[in-house]
This record gives structure tokens, C-alpha cells and sequence, in this order.
């Protein structure tokens, strides 16, 4: 039986580079961590070991680190964009490159001074191809959000199996990880980002949910609603349950105060919300 | 614009099952970390909240629960295959289940004692389809493997960021992510894992590389060779890099005794191997 | 060879509670990781494994969730206090309890809605003791600072090992973690906290600094002028390597713009700063 | 109010060296994690920022590399003990020095290749001091051990906020975080280690345990018993809970088969175990 190569891509991960602008006051940082993964005619290194084709993971990282210098300042849509069109387009045998960019926030407290804005992480992903160009991912993951009330669930299915009891007045907390395909490859990042951003938390608030799958297709709307640059969004919602304590055993109520924060299991709901003339996906997905 | 609803699925994530087999001596162990995504006609509680069709998770994880009582001390595969298909043929509006297990390894150290086996994780995934019936994946990650040398990098492509020295002679050193599809859904599960694993190990110890690659496409063809039950592998293998400290300020020799071993960032290659005849993938892989 | 038990305490950590007050537009939550040690007399357990004088650790965490309720939307310290000597006035053979309590942010987005604040986490550490009474420590850890500029490196010792270069400009990161002793346990928390927090950036970011050293001590001691209520304060600052990367080979200029962030190995530099006046510390730190 | 210095001491945390042992067959490897901190007369630094006293961090990096040639493949205990006498007795200004290694474990798979061995750590502390010379703790962490039957839990101290339900046989899982004083700085550490790692395994597995505490004092008294060269033990046990699921809402029996492995809280038991002869214990856990 023979073996064959299916597909494969390679490249440097994690490549953690931060940029001042000192032109800025107060002082600005772009805090990046960056991943490359390049693919294209990468048979002869798998079957022989020959490397004629394979620019080294510690080029990449040198890349990053250039370009880092070359391109200033500038929205991680763009660097990603700039890093994955220059290895497809310097080297023929590279045919595609994925880049992912990890953005953190810092805020300023001094004229040179930040500090770090903690959980949420700003996130990228940009495929370029060499036949159908570039295609843009923006994103957030760890967005901690929680509604005290204003969540029901109930008119569940049942089986043998089922023990839940119904709840018409529940706490509904998640740590939102979404991404959003952007319709083309220019645009104002930064603005599109925060409007992105803005609707999802309103849209959280603002529903009053039956089940998080509602919640979730309400802030996927919300954001191509507020975000016409936006076609597509993906979201994968932890249900990050809050058991009401059981405080009669000590003669005491409990009503909604006090909650155990649990850890695993959780549910776990995924979907993604399209605007009705959403292009093909191309690519950028896989 | 209108918003419309796409891919979606829900389940409970991480259900944590420990089952001891008391019948045997040593009393064995089944530690399992179970997730489960469920899909199907799912459209009405994404729109209006209305749960008609949701089973809840809760009654997801107490499923985990009773199977495992139910099918005794079995192995992942045949724990996973058995609760996909519990969702898929229980109710009509459910089209689709996954299921992964994650399975932690003990040792026997007494005859009701034992200790955990470190770090390496067995995986499974299956997915049982209405249509396209039962799909399997077995797989481990977080096996890491070394070699002091054996292992060349040089001829690669260059460019104006090159600058990585060649080497004749270089530490290699990975954390094996492998999964590999069953072409059926029926095998001696213990005994094709363990195969699968030993040929991945004995690829690695065995292949003079001159590319992390080439050393990939052996440690994939060598599990088809060794484990014809499996159609299909693919793996990631990060490259733990290692790095010679240059001694000579200190006046001291370094002939290949000491390193540095980093942790970002890492060279990434990912790839497939399939047998010549195998199969279409279905939908296991998405 | 006789063994003899020594020093020893039991407990249940990381009790998860979350009480949210509806009574406050808009709601507030309180979101507490609370972990209990108990001492005294416990030599039987250890010797016989007789649990007599052994309040299960299962106890003490349903007297976090009835406390939660009892004592309402309280200041962590008051919980923390009110936590410890409940065990110790409670039990005879208990004569001290320590416990630790992890705070988490959040701040409102709705009139019953809210977002995590995100990496900074506020910590106290209570310890009751029968002979000596109540000890309060409070601090935070995650705290992550930056200078781009204000930092030099200078006029170090020197050895046949050192290579350093010397400098007059550096990036000086770190990740605070901080714990200052109070003089007492009565106080407002709340607002001590915010003028011990506000002292230690405002120090970081004032300080021209020669060294983390200095750094850490004009940090130790603002939160001493600031907060009079504090007499101690411990601080264990990590140096959050920077370093500026070397792209001459790439005929680029770096002057000062692009900067690899280093995750290991890291400088720690840990250190306690005391009001001239301060008592003795008693068993708090322990 | 005047701010003064008290404790304080720095160093170069997590320095990740590998040596190769090129000699030996298979290749035998040392993978060691370092941690240095120093102290003395360090007054000035914190004060002024006058860095004369302080010999950087960074050197002391370089200094885990020399020393790693020099030294060849030594036993962690070994290499700590010459990495503090070095700083020790090579400036005046440093009174005494903590080096902490982690050392993880690799299993030869071929003539040059190697497995990590998974999750179990061996850890060494040793204090260097200039008065009291050497001073060396042994120990392991992540050695995670399970009884399935043979421990109880009844007869505890109850009060009002006690349910827990009282046990003849229940499951028994912790993870060992033990560390042990060595009587003296001269030994065969790789022998001593395995001796006392021995003793704590067959502790836990030979005693019928009626409390986790007893359990405690039990594999304490063991590694004093087969090590003498050892005169205190400390051990910290967070306790594993497994809870027994109940299936009768589905009309299963559950006779100790299945159980919901939980992650926190946990109960957490600590203490410390003496030889009758021990002496002081000098700074070493400090």
C-alpha cells in the first residue's frame, strides 16, 4: 500500500514582537503574537527531506520582526495582510499563507507608561492566495459577559434521561470567542472592530433569552447589522453555568444571591449568522 | 439585510467520567474527559428561543453518566461510537453528534492503587451521521519525542531575512499531535492504538532527517503500514526548538552538550498522510 | 527512628462563589475564590486517622455559601475576617484559620448586565488566631506595567560570566504582584485598596529607574505614604524581558521600535518595605 | 514617616537548560528548569538604584550554561549545590543563594532518541548560605495517586452547616507535592530520591486510610523510615474528590462503578514530618 501526502502547511507560531510608536504621546504599543503558516509545492521535502523549497520558520520569524519596523504602527489586519502577501508573493513555490494575529490592549497612564488591559484578546486571521487574494478575519476572544436576569429555559426536550428543571429566571454568563469575515480586504480596521465589538455586548444585554443559541444569533446579527464591512460572523459560546446554592439545609433562602461558579462541564454552543448576499467563503476558514 | 442562521451545533463540553472495573485484579481504570456537539433542525431556537427540539446539555452529561454504567469498562472508541449514536437515533431532530474523548492513562501499583501515567492523552472522535453513519478518529497528543541527533537542515530556500546558519547536526525534538480515521467502525481498538502509537515513536527513532517533514511523512506511512485498520493520519508537530549556547565567551567548549530549550516561538508543520485507497473523509474531520 | 507530626493545617480551597445584589441599580456582583486552612489541634488525625476534632473540609465550604448570604455584598477583607474567626470561635480545637480570598472585576454594561474586568485579580489574605488575633493582608496580582522609556542598566557588577551590555535606555516591564499588611482589621477596604493600587502605578510610572530595585522600593513605599492604614508591603516585581531586535542584518534601523517579548527564563525581583513604626508581623505571612 | 528596606532578593527565574550526555549509551539527557535567587548587602540598589552590588541576572543565565558544561551530567542536587556555593563564595556582597531545579525525566526509545516521561516532576531546593552553609530539600510534584477502595471517612466534627454524608469506602485520589530536608549536603541524591519517591507511593497504597491527614503522617513516617539520610518531610495533598453519580433518577445502580471526577474546590491537607532527631531546620524552606 502506498502512502500519499494529503495536505500540509508549515511555518514559524508565536512569534511575539511589540512595536512603540514614540512619535505618540503618550507613547502607543502594538503587542502582537503571530502566526504564520505557509503552504504550496511542499512535496520533495516530505517524501526525500529536500528543503530547496522551504523557506526556513526562523526567516518568518525575521520577517515578522522586518516588517514589524517597515510597516509602523499600524491595525494587526494590516500587518497580518502585508506578512501573508509577501511570502506568496516573493517565493513561486508558496501557493498560500495563513497569518493569525493575537492583539493585547494597553492603556496609557503616563506619557511613556501602559498598563495592560487584561483578558480580552483582539484576534486576526488573513489568508492570502495566490488565486483568490486575500481574505480578512477579525475577532475577540475571553469577553466575559453576564446577565443577572432576563434569561429563561424552559420547554425542553426530554428524554429518560433528563433531570433539569425547568427555569424561567436564570443567570446567563459566557466568554465570547467570535470571529467575523470581513466582505473585502481595505477598510477601517479599528472602527469596524469596536463597532463589531459594541454589538455584541448590546446585543447580549439587550436580549431577553430563551436559550443561549438565541443569544447567540442575535448578537451574530447585531454585528452584521452595525458592521456592513462584516458578511459573515462565527461565534462559539461557553455556557458557563451558575448553580444557585441549595441554603435550606442551614434554614437559610436563597433567592438568586448566592451562586457556585462551575468550572467543567459546560455547555458549549457554536453557529455562525450570514448576511443574505454573503460571498463564498474562499479559504480563510480552514 | 437579512441575517440567516448557518452551520451550528451545541453540547456539553468536558464531562469528566472516572468508571473503576472492580471485577479485575488489578482493579482497572476508565478516566475519560467527554465533549459532545449536536446538530440538526435547529433553526427555531436560534430564531425565537423556542427549545422544542433542544435536549438539554444537562441531560447530555447525565447520558455520559449512565452509558458509562450501562457499557461497563470499554474502550473510548466504543464509549464514543455508543453515545453518538444514543442522540442520533434517539431523536428525530438530531442529524448529527460528535463525541471526544480524551482518555488519561493509569498504572497499576497495588491491587486497588494506581498512578497516573503523565502526560500523554489518548483522543477519539467520532462522529455518527444520519445519512453517512459512524466515523472514527483515534489520535494522542502531548507525546514528546527526542532525538540528540540524526537530524540535518540545510539546502533550504533563502532570502533577503535569512539568517539561520546550515547544520549537518541538530537536536529534533517534538510534541507528537497525531489522529488517524479508522476506515470502519469495528476493530480491536487497544490493540490498532497501540500500533499506531509505536509506529509513530519508531518513524521518529528511526527516520535520518533532514527536514521535520520528511520525518511527518514517515511517522504517517509508517502507521498506515503498521495499522491497516487506519486509512488516514494527520499530524502537528511542533518543532520544540533547542538551541547550542555559545560558551566561547566564557572560554569554554560547547560540542553539542548544552542548549537552551525555548518555548516561543516554534516552527509548525502539520500534515496528511493517507493510504492510496483510501476512502472519502466524510464528516469526522470538520 | 520515631516520626513526629510538625507543623500542619487542612482545608477546602478554591471555593467558587458569586453573590450578585439586586438590591443596587445596576445589579453589583461579588465574585470570590475563597480558600480556607485550619489549625490546632489535629495530632490524632495524623497518628489514628480519628476525625473527632476534623470539621470536613465540605463543612467549611458550605460555610462560604450560607456566609455569602449572611453577610451580603461585602468587601472581600470583611469576608475573609468574618470567615476565619467563625472557624476559630467556633471550634476549640481550631486555634487558627487562614483564609485567602481572590476577587475578579467586573463592571456594569446594562442595568443587569456586566463584563470582566479582565487579568488583574485583588487578593487578601486573612489569618485568625485565638492568642493573637485578626491579621489582614491585602494586594493584587496581574498588575502589568510598562515603561517604553525613564530605565537604564548601569555600573552592574561584573564577573567572567557576564556579557550584558550596559544602558541608558531600556523598556522595563513587569507583572505586579503585591500584598500589603494592615496595621489593624477595621478599615475601609474599599477605598485602601484604591490608594495602595493608584500608589504603585503611579510610583512605577514616576520612578526614572536604575534598577527594578529601586523601582520596587518607590513602589513599597508610595503605598505607605499613601495608605497609612498599611505599614508593610511585600512586592515580587518579574522583569518582563524586552529585548530590542537586532535587524542590521536586514539593513533596517531599530532605533528603540521593535522588541522581541521574552516569556522565560525572566528577572524576579522580590523585596518588603516597612513603615519605620511598623509591629511585628505576627503569624499572617506564614 | 520613613519607608525601610526589609527582605529582599533577586535572581533569574526559569533558565531552561539541556545537556546531552554524549558518552553514554543511549544518550542519556539532563533537562533542567533553574531558578536562582540571591541576597546580601543590597541595600544601595533598592535605595539610590547604585547598581555596584549587583551582578545581573542575565549573568546568572549565562552562569546556569557554564556551570552545565563544567559540571558534565551531574544529579540536580549536585548542580544546584555548586550553582549557589558559586555565587556565594564569588562576591562578598551575596550572603546566600536559593537555586530551585526542576528536573523532568526522558526514557530512552532508541541509541539517540528519548520519550519525556509525562507529568511527574522531581524538584530540588538548595540554600547556600554564608554562615550556615549548605542546606538541600529533595522532592516531586505531579505524582498523582488513587486508591479505589481501602480509605473511610466518618466520625468528623459536625455543625450546623454539615451534611456531608459519612463513608466506609469511598475513592481516594490526590496529587503529591512532597519535599524532603536532607540531613546533610554530601549523598547519593539519585538513590536517595528513589527511595523516598518509593516510600511515599507504597505509604499511600499499604495504609487503609480513615483520613487523608492519617495517609500524610503515614507516607511521611515512610520516606523517613527508608531514607535517613532524610529528617523532615513536608507534604501538601490537595484531595482529588471523586463523587459517586447518582443514576437512580434513570434506574440504574451504581455500586461504586461511575464517578464524576471534579476539579474545585478540593480539600487541600498539608504538614510536615520530623525525625525525633531532626535538627534545625536552618533557611532552607524560608
Amino acid at each position: 500500500m502506498m502512502a500519499v501526502l494529503g495536505e500540509n502547511r508549515y511555518g514559524k507560531a508565536e512569534v511575539r514582537v511589540v512595536r512603540i510608536d514614540r512619535g505618540r504621546r503618550p507613547h502607543a504599543i502594538s503587542d502582537f503574537n503571530v502566526s504564520i503558516s505557509l503552504s504550496g509545492d511542499m512535496e520533495e521535502v516530505h517524501l526525500s527531506g529536500a528543503n530547496d523549497q522551504v523557506l526556513p520558520t526562523d526567516t518568518q520569524k525575521n520577517t515578522v520582526y522586518a516588517l514589524a519596523q517597515k510597516l509602523g504602527g499600524v491595525e494587526p489586519e494590516v500587518f497580518a495582510l502585508a506578512l501573508a502577501r509577501h511570502f506568496v508573493e516573493g517565493r513561486p513555490a508558496i501557493t498560500r499563507a495563513q497569518v493569525q494575529v493575537d492583539s493585547y490592549g494597553w492603556s496609557p497612564v503616563g506619557p511613556h507608561s501602559l498598563v495592560r488591559s487584561g483578558g480580552e484578546v483582539r484576534t486576526v486571521t488573513v489568508v492570502h492566495d495566490e488565486q483568490s487574494g486575500s481574505w480578512v478575519l477579525g475577532g475577540l476572544r475571553e469577553l466575559t459577559l453576564l446577565n443577572t436576569t432576563g434569561s429563561e429555559f424552559w420547554g425542553f426536550a426530554k428524554d429518560s434521561y433528563t433531570t433539569l428543571a425547568e427555569t424561567t429566571d436564570r443567570m446567563l454568563a459566557t466568554s465570547v470567542e467570535a470571529r467575523w469575515r470581513f466582505r473585502g480586504a481595505d477598510c477601517d480596521w479599528a472602527a469596524a472592530h469596536e463597532r463589531a465589538r459594541q454589538a455584541l455586548i448590546q446585543a447580549f444585554v439587550d436580549t431577553h433569552s430563551y436559550s443561549l443559541q438565541q443569544s447567540l444569533f442575535a448578537m451574530g446579527s447585531r454585528v452584521l447589522a452595525e458592521a456592513p464591512e462584516v458578511c459573515e460572523v462565527r461565534l462559539a459560546l461557553p455556557n458557563k453555568h451558575h448553580f444557585l446554592v441549595d441554603l435550606s439545609p442551614f434554614g437559610l433562602p436563597n433567592d438568586q444571591e448566592v451562586y457556585l461558579a462551575a468550572d467543567r462541564p459546560y455547555g458549549l454552543i457554536e453557529g455562525q449568522v450570514l448576511a443574505e448576499d454573503a460571498p463564498e467563503a474562499g479559504p480563510v476558514w480552514s
